[in-house]
């Protein structure tokens, strides 16, 4: 099929009996170059998608590794779930809210419902939907859904062991079906922040300072965990109780990052694209392990013992903060820049406990703190940046999540209630919850 | 080398003596898009194949997860093991029982010693050995190898904590030799399950109703461990030791599973194929998040307390559910289709302990169940399925199954004993069959 | 952006300022064909570069596993950390050093500084610096980086639970920017190895026997931990303490190991190379198979109780000993070859024992004796194999790894010391070196 051919497909797809995803392209085969481009380009989503699938199972892991074995049940059952809500209400509301108009031949509850009308209102224009006719549409629905789970999965680690299941997972359905696909339209669904020069290659902003605004707002409407303050004021460290798990959760996470920031480029079927995928894959790398060796060396100075948390952390901090350009900076400009995500965690994390912040896994640091050096940093090797835009987008995107985060984080608050009991949250969410402990037979004293 | 010589080289593997895996295609170097599609198709087999074997790792976890922690080591060398001889008697019986006539220049045991005679004997004819001829030899073999390799670690689950390790071994050996490539062969080998019209995408009666039927024969010759039904005829819950693992394993089964029901499509050298592929993975990806959801409410409402291991197999049947069928049907289809899966797995596994049918992870109802569910559903999206043949097939496998695998467990029975003693149940099978425990440092008490 | 516009991007990329990778290939997209194969040879070292990177946390998880509990997280910071300064220590120095002459345009610190007088002085010439020429640098400069990092990875679990972190990670510094580079380059840089006609085709000898010899000489200058050997010159058991953590960490790089093998193809783009990939794929895994059966009836007959960790560790070094030659073994020459692997296993670990050499999860049976098992066995399968040369190669990789690594430790042991106090040893290093237990909440008694 030529490209030309392909830009004329969605209209087409739209008569199609209704399907899920529509055929892909029966013309096919006249061209064999253009096909073998189509067919790249498409794999690329698919093998990014499964590589950010697995960041799911990190997200599991590294949060079920950071809190106490009380309460592990109720962190695993939260990820599952946020997941596979994240993948039916992303698929039913939040594509064709992110890519409007319903060219993408998907199925959900809005085609049809909303118009053009109702989305140009909110600064989306109809244009943005035609980037991906390169590549399959089940290809890159794939692809997106993972981008928006994982943004959920950033939340359940900050609002750990106190917040009830069923609050937390319907505020995952709304931050799927509507926060995240609307503001990530402003920018991937050719918006308004796209249309003035925004630059966020994988999301730095767009996902993982939206994951990490939600979880701020949440754990400032929840309060602290029971024990975590002190009466004098003081922080009293709560250790996670497997920190194998948590080590093997970064690791997974820094594995799927290849598929988040390489699958970014969104194109596999040229010299130039798997060029590009090539530099991205190495810089993804490098500013992970920058991350790491920073707050390595930092702990090291700072403390006299260098501290696992914080260097897994520091792998992590480093990987967000080279997800909004992955792709212009060298080698060594990527290592520097996943070194400050390092650093920052390092400060982040007591100074949140300062502000009396209690975010179970360092979330917050990690995703919403490196996320905004991310963002800025683009402009120091990309020549299209600008500073002012940047910040423009980072304070637009934050206030959008924090007003409406807030808003229904209260909503839960008054309606169901946040947070378990007192007795629930220092018998463990587990038992009292769930009745099902996760290590039963290891059970302290 | 430069990429001239690399082009030049196919011409000079001609002439190479002959290997354990045939030579691939010479023919085909003639034209630059045939070879690209050549190589796509075979990268579909090796990506797949990779994915599925994962799956391997994910049974390990999840059962290693599900059984208490003084059979732990036990449950891994018998995973590990029984992988490892299906990869060998697979490769030495198995493959060439399943695509006969030795055209796949496998030089198995079989080859040369089976004619055509005997094989279409019990219906399986050569002309479907030809089908995969568009991809490598070996990566097919890889790839089927893989599947192959599944069937048997489905059944390892249900027996655990007391079958001994030899017999059961043993009984790999012929479900991965024989019992799974001779039925296989019948859909997969062009046999007359396939002549019949009977459709299977990936294998929700081929695989997985395989390895539930094994398991479930064997459960009923083995008997339920010690101390499950008490005297009053009551199930006591004997809850999995590491609920962590469980869930790991569950993740890497999703993402194994993107391979296997993707893999399936045998082709990614075209815009329908990759389109194709695109649409199962988004399908079984949305199959297993419905019977996740499904679980979770459903345990919500039947015992007030959601139920993680529940969810872990509901998500688990969701994908066994959509296996038949993961590309006609729609997003919305699909995610009906894996929620009915989560519904069976909370409705059958109290079902099976009223029979007392001790199933320890819950392996009959996912995999056996679930994947008759899975191969009727297949009516619903696809108008070449017929109720009858599918119906036909499902029965005509289970009782080849049950008839063969119940031969066996009892010859097994009768000549090595099946089960540990009692002493060595009560105590645990690592320390008294291997003088290993899993975690030597946490023991109980 | 159209497809037009992506193929005219290329040329716009070569007016960038430079950057860390060089711009690929302007060239190529002249012809489809060709750009075709040059996107399909980036794709394998991609791909195979994340699954080579996953075994970094394979060997995590099995040292993890297989060192007491009160030593876990000092395993953990040492092997994100290991990893994260090969990274960067390998981008600084190795690469360039590897493939010298700056050619690559990585902009490492030795670019410009080396000439090319002192690398040919060293055996290294320039022409094998060309050999990549159809595949994106930033591809195959993860994918080598991968390599430098395994190699770094095997040191770490033998010099486990009484090694300090610092000098080890000093030495892994040394390790991944000079001792590895510098042999490396004499195989796969077109040094004098090479032209002696050494054939290693993924690095049994260049990889794992570098590795093995590192640990082995690190363990000689340590000496053996606290309570190993008793006074009777016995061998304690000390178990490891947590073996569904090794269990898992031998799947992780039994999957990596695809990567590993098949990406040392290093093209994808023919026929030819897609089917060779397709029989390493197959072949590794058999031997891996191989390698576990072998130690699970060996240990059997020896001891009548099979032994997990020897079934783990046989695997393992079913999959060095198949490493040198991947290709043209048949699947039943690979099965035994990988089965001497096992084999190895089995009587290396006691024998070890026996000189009272401290191997703590057998990374030299594993790596070193398996390696060079697998290094020799390249003459059964390769015509164009000679023992002598595969000999002289393996003892002219040893002794130069012995030697330079036997200097810097003893440099480190006189300048910093190697070894934790006596008392830190018992109490375990976690809390002692690091304040922080990885089960705080399962500690024994």
């Amino acid at each position: 099929m030529t490209t030309l051919a392909k830009l004329a497909l969605p209209a087409a797809l739209i008569a199609l009996p209704s399907l899920g995803l529509a055929d892909d392209a029966p013309v096919a085969g006249v061209n064999a170059a253009t096909d073998t481009v189509f067919i790249l380009n498409s794999l690329l989503f698919l093998v990014g998608g499964i590589l950010v699938f697995w960041m799911a199972a990190g997200f599991a892991m590294l949060e079920a590794g950071l809190v106490r074995s009380k309460n592990v049940t109720m962190q695993l059952i939260k990820n599952i779930s946020l997941f596979s809500l994240a993948a039916i209400f992303y698929y039913l509301i939040g594509y064709n809210l992110m890519y409007p108009l319903g060219t993408w031949g998907i199925d959900g509850v809005l085609s049809g419902v909303w118009g053009p009308g109702v989305l140009e209102a909110v600064g989306v224009t109809a244009e943005g939907a035609d980037d991906y006719s390169y590549a399959s549409t089940g290809s890159d629905f794939f692809f997106q859904l993972m981008f928006c789970a994982t943004t959920a999965s950033i939340v359940s680690g900050t609002l750990a062991e106190r917040i009830k299941l069923w609050p937390f997972l319907i505020f995952t359905i709304v931050l799927t079906a509507v926060i995240y696909p609307l503001q990530a339209s402003w920018k991937w669904g050719g918006g308004f922040l796209d249309a003035a020069g925004f630059l966020d290659f994988a999301g730095s902003t767009v996902v993982h300072s939206v994951g990490g605004w939600a979880a701020l707002t949440g754990a400032l409407i929840l309060g602290p965990r029971i024990g975590k303050y002190n009466k004098a004021g003081k922080t009293v460290p709560i250790p996670g109780s497997n920190l194998t798990l948590a080590t093997l959760g970064t690791f997974i996470l820094w594995l799927g990052w290849f598929g988040f920031n390489g699958g970014s480029q969104l194109a596999m079927g040229t010299v130039g694209d798997v060029g590009d995928v090539s530099r991205i894959f190495a810089n993804t790398n490098t500013a992970a392990a920058g991350g790491a060796i920073a707050a390595l060396i930092l702990t090291q100075l700072l403390y006299k013992k260098p501290d696992l948390t914080m260097v897994l952390n520091g792998a992590l901090a480093g990987l967000v903060s080279i997800t909004a350009e992955p792709l212009t900076p060298s080698l060594g400009a990527a290592t520097l820049i996943g070194a400050v995500g390092g650093v920052i965690v390092v400060f982040a994390v007591p100074f949140l406990d300062k502000l009396k912040i209690d975010d179970v896994v360092g979330a917050i640091p990690v995703h919403l703190i490196a996320g905004i050096w991310g963002t800025i940093a683009v402009v120091f090797t990309n020549g299209d940046a600008s500073l002012g835009t940047q910040l423009y987008a980072i304070i637009v995107v934050g206030l959008f999540t924090v007003i409406v985060s807030g808003i229904v984080w209260y909503i839960l608050k008054a309606t169901m209630g946040l947070r378990v009991d007192e007795e629930t949250e220092i018998n463990g969410l587990d038992m009292a919850e769930l009745g099902m402990e996760a290590y039963p037979e290891f059970s302290k004293g």
